[in-house]
């Protein structure tokens, strides 16, 4: 009975789901909100569409994880701890350490704490939830799955910027990328769809959520993303900016009266994208509704966010002199078809087209949107980090010396 | 005998080309250089392969207006002032003001200094042109030409960054764009060359100079391109950066220990680019020849310059759908065969193909480089921005009311 636990947390959240490996079910999953501020709010889906949910102060992540553990036993989800044999970590930053998962020791947690400057709302929230789990699990298989590995394969020519280059070689500037599991297993989701090896394949995904960013996958291997050296670049995102003339930082913080270039960063970080641009809301179905009402505002949101989407999914097509298949994925990108119709009805040049049929009726599920005719696949595959995080556990599980 | 100077002031020189109009013929050109600095130089080329060459002191731009009158009517070239009917200024940023080239008039010209926050080198110096003719010859006709008017056609949804709406609104902050002028003369020449009314073609411009843009132009209007606010985002430069991650600017300040934003975009525009990846120069010719040398610094910058240009082409390609003409043109555009044999090699997908013997022999000459196979034209177009000034002159002058 082998059990592995998949953990993303974050500052004041713990998110988390518990597979039968190697068999990749989901046996309950749950999340712990409001951690260490009060009324937290502890919730575990398990069995027939069980729930159980309690609000109680939950001080520190370290109880979290105790609490979840104690309530496993107690649902009868698990008859003991040593049914989990593995837990792995979502961490956001890996920066140029981390090119692939790997097996947690003191030394990985110290580079993971190091590189907090990279992700400095989320490195630290990772760290605290390894650190509580293994305090609590020590002799569990502790892997770390970083946003950022599934990247390292970009090529120098798209991961440098084009700065002095001494501020790569001192200081590790340059462009790293994000939602890397995602990326990854669409896109070998995508591979198998198209019934190829995909070291054979060209595959462009579009992890479209609240965040979102456009990857371009030859053989299986990222070679380009719209993310940057911090989530903040590409895309016209819920709240943020994507890309801007960098000239604008100054100019806006004289204007504006803004003195810490750290505010500025904020402002574009949690202000601006669809937010910024409508004043509306960050969820992108709150802008289709307001689009849908004729709001102005909103309407131009929509076109500049679906603009966006295309321009990189047109560059990347130039990036890797071609594509097999269009991933649309996340929160956006699995349900929002009035955006995919957007995106795609201007790519009819390249012989890219969409059955507008099955594209309003695709909502959360596995669809190929592409007609027969169209020259590229275009799917909708629904993301799933979670069981990539289990999977790799299982992978450098094996790898593991004895104890 | 109806003759037009068209000027390019800069801080501290002035070009200027002597037109013959409607002919469009050259008559004479020149350079002052040096002005108000020590040993300024004095340079008219004219009549069969003519040159005046000087070194003085010339204290400010009026000094340098008096002398070449002057030394045009020594010279012969002219016989009195008033064969000249017409002076046209290029200036650099005309925000929203304006959408065309203009009579100048005291409004005009306060606006012009008015706009010096855009475009802070540059502005200011055209104003300085512009008064230093407008005492001199005060009665003739005077004509002011943006860089950015081009641009003025570009919606919404492609002037507008993703940040929060009032920064428009009260701040003007949003994309205007560069080297419109030449942007407009290329594509109009193109729609020629495909022997098409402008209004039915779709055409990709590369100004590729030391700066370098890239415009989407349909129907004969830009609609999008790739400088912004400033001329410091899009492509790599000879020294620019180009589109960067915005977050980098906090964390290299910190890290270099700059402590005004102002040095940090500084170094965004002056050191960076190809210059800032290998150390080497600014200028591409010597960045090929590195290249050549097997200098890995100046492979990967030209591999950089070219991946950005190929990718704004291709995500224009889907602003509008489709497209009949690339042209390529400037500095490096009309001369840089190894630069535009990287860019096409891997537009294949997309059914562009250039002859790479034609491509090899064409250095700063028009020609057709596309293959007859190739979905595409791609053109190579020297670029002519004095003519496009002084052609305004002529169509502004026309419609001037009597003085």
């Amino acid at each position: 009975m082998s059990k592995t636990i998949a953990i993303n947390a974050g500052s004041s959240s713990l998110k988390w789901q518990l597979y039968q490996m190697p068999e990749e079910s989901v046996i309950a999953k749950g999340i712990v909100e409001r951690i260490g501020i009060n009324d937290s709010i502890f919730t575990i889906k398990y069995g027939e569409g069980q729930k159980f949910e309690q609000v109680l102060d939950i001080k520190d992540h370290e109880v979290a994880v105790q609490m979840l553990l104690d309530q496993l036993i107690q649902l009868k989800i698990i008859a003991s701890f040593d049914e989990i044999t593995g837990v792995g970590h979502r961490v956001v930053a890996g920066g140029e350490y981390f090119k692939d998962s790997v097996l947690i020791d003191d030394d990985v947690l110290a580079k993971i704490e190091e590189l907090s400057e990279f992700a400095p709302l989320h490195n630290p929230a990772n760290a605290m939830g390894i650190k509580a789990f293994r305090h609590i699990l020590p002799n569990v298989t502790s892997v770390a799955v970083f946003d950022t590995s599934f990247h390292a394969t970009m090529p120098a020519t798209n991961y440098l910027y084009s700065i002095p280059k001494e501020y790569y070689d001192k200081y590790s500037a340059r462009k790293y990328g994000f939602h890397g599991t995602s990326h990854r297993y669409v896109s070998e989701r995508a591979a198998e769809l198209l019934g190829k090896p995909i070291e054979e394949t060209k595959i462009i995904t579009a992890h479209i959520g609240n965040g979102g960013s456009i990857t371009a996958v030859e053989g299986g291997k990222s070679i380009d993303t719209s993310m940057g050296f911090t989530p903040l670049a590409g895309l016209t995102m819920g709240t943020r900016s994507g890309d801007i003339d960098a000239s604008l930082l100054p100019y806006l913080m004289e204007k504006a009266g803004i003195k810490d270039i750290n505010e500025m960063i904020d402002v574009l970080n949690k202000k601006s994208g669809v937010y910024g641009l409508t004043g509306i809301s960050s969820d992108m179905r709150d802008i289709e509704q307001g689009a849908d009402d004729g709001n102005e505002d909103a309407i131009l949101a929509l076109d500049i966010y679906c603009d966006r989407i295309r321009k990189y999914i047109a560059q990347y097509i130039s990036v890797m002199n071609g594509v097999d298949a269009i991933v649309f994925t996340a929160g956006v990108g699995e349900n929002a078809d009035p955006v995919r119709h957007l995106v795609m009805e201007k790519m009819s040049w390249f012989g890219i087209e969409i059955d507008e049929e099955i594209n309003k009726s695709t909502h959360g599920k596995e669809a190929e949107l592409s007609t027969a005719n169209s020259r590229v696949k275009v799917y909708v595959i629904p993301t799933d980090e979670e069981v990539m995080i289990a999977r790799d556990v299982e992978r450098l599980g094996k790898s593991k010396p004895p104890v």
